[in-house]
């Protein structure tokens, strides 16, 4: 950040007043630049235990398979964006069952929001940043080729729960630690370790 | 937005090859400036069935009761934000016990996650944004004085599920019309009215 979008001046980074951290500041107008993170919401579209998923047609990870989702735009709400990008990505219309899924990537600064949906008729297809859509069963799902770990852990917890025959919320955080990626429960969790099919109550 | 951060140059609305909203973009270097809606994390501290809740220093609502809760910044989980305003605002120390409430304000762009939590010590005190903090048991709460429909409806939500015995996820729409405010209730929500003590499942 070079300059300041209202009045053209040069921006200086700054601790504002009462504040805590850097800014990017406007050394002429005082305006104060704050960056925050932003929410990507999404859908996991099933019907008859199998899942739609979209496989990418854009970087990153163009050529792996993902659940509709993508930037919550302004003047909508996380359910509004969830919807609108099914719509886009799989041209694909369901109805929202509730949020399933909040997991934190501090790493690129998201929030992702996901929502469990049903699949409201078969007439889906491929949006313009999807390559394919396609409906999986859990033994078809293709883990390997999944874009993203949020898309990995949502679908794990998915099949889990229908395992259990309860969906519940889940939430966590996806950590970077140099090229590898590791999913950190939130508190909500009673599943430790799906290595196992034992569930353990958290104290 | 007149002037690109990064090059200076004039800023133009234009709509992006495969996108179908205006945009800021800039008129010489092309960067698109996305504008994106903002989480609001906070906590509901809790110590043996009162609530603690700050009035606050700052506009808006300055001298109105709420819980402690801001915007998320980068760099950290929803969680660790919740945690970071509770002791901004009230020097408080709590231990988070799961999410409670994700309330989109479509009207003002932001979406709250707010998290249950235990109250860790006794030592609390205004932070610079609170001119008091106080512990609130039910029949205390200053209805009438709660800062933000948000708030109203989190403690709301918490006594009724206190009543029930089983604290669960909520979600909802806090929509503007005119100068008044309601409450959509999201897919999760199984209370239908609050002003009977009757639960209805929905279908």
């Amino acid at each position: 950040m070079n300059y300041c979008s209202e009045c053209g001046a040069e921006i200086i980074l700054a601790r504002p007043e009462d504040d805590n951290r850097l800014r990017h500041v406007c050394s002429a107008c005082n305006i104060i630049y704050y960056q925050n993170p932003k929410i990507v919401a999404g859908c996991i579209p099933e019907h008859k235990g199998k899942i739609l998923l979209c496989k990418r047609a854009i970087e990153p990870r163009s050529g792996y398979w993902t659940l509709p989702a993508g930037y919550m735009e302004l003047d909508e709400t996380s359910m509004e964006g969830a919807l609108r990008e099914t719509l886009e990505e799989a041209n694909a219309r369901v109805e929202i069952l509730g949020l399933y899924a909040v997991f934190n990537l501090p790493h690129v600064n998201q929030v992702y929001m996901m929502y469990r949906s049903r699949l409201l008729d078969m007439d889906y297809s491929p949006g313009t940043e999807s390559l394919d859509v396609a409906l999986y069963s859990e033994n078809e799902i293709p883990w390997n080729d999944l874009a993203f770990t949020t898309i990995r852990q949502t679908l794990r917890y998915f099949y889990a729960d229908r395992e259990v025959g309860q969906f519940r919320l889940h939430t966590g955080d996806i950590i970077k630690q140099g090229e590898k990626y590791s999913f950190r429960a939130g508190p909500d969790e009673i599943y430790d370790d799906y290595s196992s099919s034992t569930i353990i109550q958290r104290p």
